[in-house]
């Protein structure tokens, strides 16, 4: 069938509108109907070109959206027509279905096993997970990246307590989502740290009972509440020198700090090996280390029980067409999460 | 009562062996007969002042060692008169007594919570466990330090499971207790990495199903081996450079490296924070994460089981006369693993 898509053409250029075709199913394969489309600093980074030259363009865009089932390909047995759906990057249960290959006028256009870009999108059985009940399907988009990225690093890569002090650096929109998580937790403290002052006030909504301005001494700031170092921290800024303060905010013979802010290509973090030795850890993770089909359904919980206005989450939304608009909004930080809402026109 | 010990009165001098007189007993605190002590690279950055002024001077020496409970002060519940026991430094159970002071012709000699360079030693409860079942006691002086970080490092921090492929940084006398502690969990392949062939050859015989010389190029070796990269890393050496490769040999989503090779004073350690990005961790340990109670005598059935050659960990003994030469030999490479025998005049 005929669709639109928002493709990259050449990084580095305004993402085009196009009108493509989608191939036949392959096993494992599902046409899904897109209602919301999320984007995060991944797609600016694809956009922009961060990682060199993109041998894959023209290509579709997006890891992280809902939508309907309108047709399963063969051996298709985790959704069924109709069935609303979380898409995720994440990898879950079912086939590994491979990337789709669309065709716009003669023209090949790439894709992976999941982009949402776009008002249909072929995508791999094992991105795909049920809807949770309750949730609306704006704000489920979350669960695509920034809710299990930020949500499991608190949940299963630092495995929280209720109790345990917990510091977040950079309450962006991943650190936000790793906020309420310790909050919904019972950490305590929880202590948002960012230069932004408004970035500070949200993190108050979203469960910070303490927040420093990362402009200052944040290390004595911290001692100040948690004299011992906190338990726990979360580094959601992707800068070498904060994931240095984060791992020195913890504190000895245990404390644990998690990187999730995506590094620049070419970055280098310099450390007192020093930390190790005080038993201290800097831990690592791919998407939170969460399990689409185990973890999703208690995000959704935790979202939909109204304890956070998680819908304030999300921007305005954009319409498709101004997809490119998004991503610029994001790069230049007018934005904390776009939401692209595939109705508008 | 009167006893022995090779006190350090000035850093980067020779070890005085000294007539002291021991306090008497602090609620808490037992005075035990030391029939070993070990020695290691603590020791050596102790005599040579490496963390700089040392305020403490003159001082007791040693963290690990076995011996014979004498006589216990009051409050104490965990030995008896005439137990057999383990000191080391790491906390257990029981009270936290705080160090001694000695008598010295009149000056004063401190000594931690628990020190092990002399015939008799004034010691906290917490640092006491008894000696395991069919250990013999100048092999349980591994329990003091060497096995609860190596082994420690690999069942507790690590979580080693069977079929888990291994690479052990360094195969010195910690490296070792690594190497063997992920054999005898059924890790394989269990890769050890050296520059020096005596200890690689060491290296073969503690449970390594491969050996790699740290002169060439470790990374596209252990590819060779394990093409995905290993699941775990242990980091023995306390050098920066082979803390990176460490975390970097370890495989995407969810490889982890630890370190416990102790990084010199002002050392820097530089990564590439994509790494983290990867899904992989740094982590570090406070002895091996270990719980004295709970450990020791699983670590202990472990040493006794006869399936490697533990006693060979050790160095022939020195006499208490000859810990300035232990130490010395240590330094120089000499020795994997002093062992002083209080017995030998
Ligand atoms: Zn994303
Ligand atoms: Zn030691």
């Amino acid at each position: 069938m005929k669709t639109q898509a928002a493709l990259l053409v050449q990084t580095g250029q305004p993402l085009v509108l196009a009108e493509i075709e989608t191939p036949a199913l392959k096993p494992g394969q599902v046409l899904v109907e897109i209602a919301y489309s999320g984007a995060c600093g991944t797609q600016v980074m694809e956009w922009r070109g961060d990682k060199g030259e993109d041998k894959w363009v023209p290509h579709c865009l997006g890891h992280e959206g809902t939508g309907t089932v309108i047709e399963a390909g063969s051996a298709v047995t985790k959704v069924k027509v109709g069935d609303k759906v979380v898409l995720s990057w994440i990898k879950g249960s079912g086939i590994e279905a491979g990337g789709a290959v669309y065709d716009w006028d003669g023209k090949k256009v790439n894709a992976g096993g999941v982009t949402t870009f776009q008002r249909h999108a072929v995508v791999s059985e094992n991105r795909l997970t049920l809807l949770p009940p309750d949730l609306p399907m704006d704000v489920a988009v979350l669960l695509g990246c920034a809710a299990p990225t930020g949500m499991g690093a608190v949940y299963n890569v630092l495995k929280v307590q209720p109790g345990d002090a917990v510091a977040v650096f950079g309450t962006g929109g991943i650190g936000l989502n790793a906020l309420m998580a310790a909050a919904l937790a019972g950490a305590m403290p929880v202590i948002g740290i960012d230069p932004n002052p408004t970035r500070r006030a949200l993190a108050q909504i979203y469960g910070a009972t303490h927040v420093i301005d990362a402009s200052g001494d944040v290390l004595a700031e911290i001692k100040k509440i948690v004299p011992q170092g906190v338990d726990l921290a979360v580094e959601s800024s992707g800068i070498p020198g904060v994931m240095d303060q984060a791992i020195n905010s913890t504190r000895q013979q245990g404390g644990r700090a998690v990187v999730i802010g995506n590094a620049k290509h070419g970055a280098a973090l310099t450390l007192n090996p020093g930390v190790f030795n005080q038993g201290k850890s800097l831990l690592g993770t791919w998407g939170g280390d969460s399990v689409p089909d185990r973890d999703y359904g208690r995000y959704g919980r935790l979202l939909s029980s109204g304890r956070f206005p998680v819908r304030d989450l999300l921007s305005k939304p954009y319409s498709l067409a101004q997809a490119d608009q998004a991503l610029q909004d994001l790069a230049a930080g007018k934005v904390g999460r776009p939401l692209i809402d595939m109705s508008l026109r």
